[in-house]
């Protein structure tokens, strides 16, 4: 989702600088910044943050939160709802998930939600997707072993060929749903595409991978 | 699919004793029956044979082919085909697939294919489905190590199943797509349901599995 580029924003992010951080300084010290031991959950592409902001608000005392976005016009809005829930097991960034190796240490973190990403519909965008073989590379990386990829999206065709991704990059998946809001599952947290495109009768699709 | 009963069946199954067999003499010995070392294929629900046909006369010479169909009142139209084609290296029984265990000895196949199963779609009846876990504890038996499981289905909310439960299993997916006609994917052989439901618009679903 592209806007049209605020000019307010950068101030206003200035006054969120518990909130949002800069990406250059926690590598490997996620914990000492957080000041605590709670596993690190990272949900990468937080746009507005309604669902990073739910989960951290559920699993308050349980979790910490990292939210990585790419447009600081939208990531205004997640620091907005962090800042008026109270939320302090959260950090947001402005940042290019291409560059996650940077940002986190091996196995510093415990699980990965990728939300709704852009499908990059044409085939020679394919390395693009959140979900190509590059990026498992990249996450399994950073991840604990055992640690796991929550992954939803309304786009059929981006949920098959992830599920080959995943498939073939020797991921085990578990929860496959073709129709989230009607697979019985307890404990779906939306995000706000995830709750205007459902009203519209769009089927949420979603599973679970374990990277090896 | 349920026929209604057709008296002349077991008669003219009687003039096709050479390709149809009885289920209770071959376990352990269909090479020998076969009168060769070739890598053995089972279908499961051979239907009306246009499936297992056209794979026996692709293969002709490099892989032996065993049909199994409940409904013996199919199976003769399958039974048919491979006297006319002069199929040499296809095999059928009626056969009941909940006993497998007794057909074949332990990896004694390489390869099956489940095309177009019953979906049983109550979940009360979900063990009857052919891709539960139950069904692929006993395929793991009879095939050798590593093989495969080919499996097609136009239902939707059967593939979905499946994934679970072949994810669960712990088998290896590869190959999955959700519209097999549109995937690019080379060498497909129709079955007779898939000929006709596929010229309707159905889409069909495919993936390969390889069972630990």
């Amino acid at each position: 989702m592209r806007l049209r580029k605020k000019p307010w924003v950068a101030e206003a992010l200035a006054g969120y600088g518990d909130i949002v951080l800069k990406a250059d300084d926690y590598k490997g010290q996620w914990r000492e910044l957080l000041g605590n031991n709670l596993p690190l959950h990272v949900e990468v592409g937080t746009g507005k943050g309604q669902f990073i902001a739910g989960m951290a608000e559920r699993y308050k005392g349980e979790l910490n939160f990292i939210g990585l976005e790419a447009q600081q016009d939208v990531l205004i809005y997640a620091a907005k709802k962090v800042r008026e829930q109270q939320l302090n097991n959260v950090r947001l960034l402005v940042f290019n998930i291409n560059d996650i190796l940077d940002l986190f240490a091996p196995g510093e973190v415990e699980r990965l939600y990728i939300n709704f990403c852009d499908p990059w519909p044409k085939n020679r965008h394919a390395r693009r997707r959140l979900t190509h073989s590059g990026f498992l590379a990249k996450y399994r990386t950073v991840l604990v072993p055992g640690g796991q990829v929550y992954f939803k999206t309304d786009n059929e065709k981006l949920f098959e060929f992830s599920l080959n991704q995943f498939a073939d990059s020797g991921a085990k998946l578990a929860n496959i749903t073709f129709d989230l809001h009607n697979s019985g599952y307890q404990g779906n947290i939306m995000t706000e595409y995830e709750t205007r495109f459902s009203s519209r009768g769009m089927r949420i699709y979603r599973c679970e991978i374990t990277l090896g």
